[in-house]
């Protein structure tokens, strides 16, 4: 991320303890050759990996498997001025392991709108870079993020 | 975005509407040509243009500038399976102009965190999309963003 200046940079165990707390992230990949981003649920393996269960003929798996992307949630207190964002930066792809889609598919929890025929995405997590802004009357603020 | 089933595409004059409710967004860009993301304070203005104030030597100017991103704002409620999602696409530059300087000054609130040189960047709306979907008790959910 950027220059450190009045905010506090968080270490990769309280990123991903943070990231579990998140009801919904962002995938952030291309498509047509432009940035695209698209709020998901999404559910955090053990081992820090971001998993998507979604509908195997989505546009999404299509944009993203075997592509690198970028996985971000945040919480924003705009009146504190306080709130956190991560981001989980790797390779996604669709889990192909039977074993592994069985041991998916009883711990992840289903899709608010499940299909018929449904894969698992995983984002490897290659990177994983998260801030944490001081809120209150200081000087710190949102703008620090940048 | 993806194919439309189970949510309600949205107009532009709605996802307008929807974004100036939004206290914070997120503008997704490419560094070290990896997808990157960073949660932003923005001012939107009447064109719908996407604007930003920050310290004149922040990394995201100089990562942005010159730059087609994209810029996403969303609410979405996990209890009621309910949300929408807005995603401003153009190009990203500095403002130059001492006129356009003056107004923005005037009308863009104040940084969290000021800085003594700053400038505004302003997102370019050549494209506005935007998702809502219908929550409670139905087959729809976040899962049709996808």
């Amino acid at each position: 991320m950027y220059r450190n200046d009045g905010f506090r940079e968080l270490e990769r165990p309280e990123c991903l303890r943070l990231l579990a707390k998140a009801p919904v992230g962002r995938v952030v990949h291309t498509r047509h050759a432009l940035p695209a981003v698209l709020p998901v649920n999404f559910w955090l393996d053990d081992d820090g990996a971001v998993v998507l269960r979604t509908a195997a003929d989505s546009g999404l798996v299509r944009a993203v498997d075997g592509a690198i992307v970028a996985f971000e949630a945040d919480e924003v207190d705009a009146a504190a001025h306080s709130g956190w964002s991560v981001v989980v930066t790797g390779t996604a792809s669709v889990v192909g392991d039977a074993g592994e889609r069985r041991r998916l598919d009883r711990d992840v929890p289903c899709s608010w709108a499940p299909s018929p025929r449904e894969v698992f995405v995983r984002i490897e997590p290659e990177l994983v870079t998260g801030r944490e802004l001081v809120g209150g009357l200081t000087a710190y603020g949102l703008g620090r993020f940048l």
